[in-house]
């Protein structure tokens, strides 16, 4: 087990490993004298470790509760995220009580946003069950839900009180959804860590989990304390992301999160390419590796299309998008960008 | 004017005096660089302020859009809340556009969850039209929405970025909400300054609002700073609450706030005196003070009613509820009450 202290608004610890899951209650006890628990996790995943996770709870003496919506991005709404935050009062839940998220991305940040809110915050526990949510959403406290005018538009910054992250729920992905997180491993490998980037070339798709998890945690922790409520450094994580969240929105979310991730990460960093910000053999092996790890790298979808989707991007601040724009392996830049010249981006990008 | 700094987890100041709603244009222009500004008030108060809130707003500037909601503490549900949200987003708020709060509680309660969680936070300035909200709801960054199972029950500390007091808003209440307010003006006299109790025994509702708002506010900041999140000193607030909160309740809520909290401190009080906790003398002084403001001192439900509400009370933390006790004019007690006692204190104060 390798363990990763985050330093935030609030000190918690990523534990790593194998066999997590059997220590939750023992975890969670440690944390608060409370009575309940309640396990919030999709109808994909609650099957799988609802049960163990249950057990060790019960084990430990706390009185468990759940909560499970219909697997997929479309659950992280406003109406589900009523309906959890009225299933944790009708159950009264007091201040001392907790939440466990179970389950990927979408799980992690609907049930922190209803832990935030609850009673104005009550203790939350992720337990990421996908590499995606191990390495990037379970980390560092950005909790939301999706409005009808866009993804991630309302949520709150709040950070759990611990991650547990036991690799053997990832060893049972569907290698799509494994798939998903090795674009946001690479990310960092190209944000950050030239070693890391070069690891992954050695490796491919079968890296060491435990290692490379933490390798990423750490290096998101390092950001997370650089910039908790992200007003600067903490935008770096937002490579390919602009184009990305275009992808998934004229999709209507039928390309995954880490597809177009992948996607926006190639096109911008071809777009950087070709305006001499990332060398050619820098971008040349951007490109090899999503491609190695069957991750793509461009989209059947317009630049028009794309960038009236990138509009209604949050990230867009008075008329300036902020692009994250390669500069070489394990270097990015923040580009403010006028919003009407985000367009050519893409185009070149295509 | 005066002016009361607020040193929270933000700074902030809050204005109070008459003649401030034409000046909110250029202190928003003051605080934020954003060019977009959404009003939110509900049916009653938007037709009374709305436009000169609006022209002020415009001649700094900016660009103005509104979000009005039927009157009522009905309004403060998730639904509304949602719908909120989602017209910040369709009218693409930036993180340095503002959101301004004006009108009374439950409209600063609802726009500033809001304002919090829209793209996990932009500015607020909150413009409260109420006595209640001018020296309660408007400072301290308690917001909240209700839920199914009870008030309050989901929301954020999120502090304001200015509070502006325009006291001629107050001088057109209709009797009934402006008496409302009286209570808690009463309760920060019972909570913490004798002189000012003494002052309104003079006065009576003919204090000078100015001067009373401004010493409440302070009042309130300085227990705000010593607990912003609420976890101690700050649960004095909730004199009156838990009874007030069952009364409120039981009634569906067509007894008010105000009148429900008043009720609360006098039965509270009365079941401190027989508890030898409040002097007579005291007890008396208080009960007398509600009466000359023409607020109730008693209800008409019977004690089981109060307490089955009283239970899903949030402040309710694994089986103890706080309860708020006077022991003199000035100066108040927390009593940390096992649940199944305090149906007695309840029977008491009837």
């Amino acid at each position: 087990m390798k363990t990763v202290v985050v330093n935030a608004s609030k000190e918690y610890a990523v534990h790593i490993g194998p066999g997590l899951l059997s220590g939750l209650g023992e975890a969670a006890a440690a944390l608060t004298g409370g009575e309940t628990v309640c396990i919030v996790s999709d109808s994909r995943v609650f099957p799988l470790y609802g049960a163990a996770a249950r057990r060790s709870l019960e084990q430990a003496g706390f009185s468990v509760i759940h909560y499970t919506f219909p697997a997929g991005e479309s659950s992280k709404n406003g109406s589900v995220f009523l309906e959890l935050l009225n299933h944790l009062a009708e159950n009264r839940l007091t201040r001392r009580d907790l939440v466990v998220a179970l389950g990927g991305g979408v799980t992690g940040d609907l049930s922190g946003f209803a832990a935030a809110c609850y009673l104005r915050g009550i203790r939350l526990i992720q337990i990421p069950t996908t590499l995606l949510a191990a390495v990037d959403s379970s980390v560092g406290g950005k909790t939301a839900i999706d409005l009808p005018a866009g993804k991630n538009l309302a949520g709150a910054f709040y950070q759990p009180s611990l991650v547990l992250c036991d690799t053997d729920t990832l060893a049972t992905l569907p290698p799509q959804v494994f798939l998903d997180g090795c674009g946001e491993v690479i990310k960092y490998g190209i944000l950050y860590d030239p070693q890391l980037f070069s690891l992954l070339e050695k490796t491919g798709a079968s890296f060491d989990l435990e290692q490379v998890i933490a390798r990423c945690v750490e290096l998101k922790r390092n950001v997370v304390m650089e910039d908790e409520f992200d007003t600067g450094a903490r935008m770096k994580l937002n490579l390919g992301h602009t184009i990305g969240h275009g992808i998934e929105a004229a999709s209507s979310f039928s390309v995954s999160h880490g597809m177009a991730v992948a996607a926006g990460i190639a096109m911008i960093t071809r777009a950087a390419m070709k305006r001499g910000i990332c060398p050619a053999s820098d971008g040349a092996r951007i490109l090899d590796l999503l491609t190695r790890f069957g991750l793509p790298i461009d989209t059947k979808y317009p630049a028009e299309t794309l960038y009236s989707y990138a509009l209604s991007d949050k990230k867009r601040s008075g008329g300036t998008v902020n692009l994250i724009v390669p500069r070489r392996i394990g270097c990015c830049a923040i580009l403010p960008t006028p919003v009407e010249q985000v367009q050519s981006w893409i185009q070149e990008g295509l």
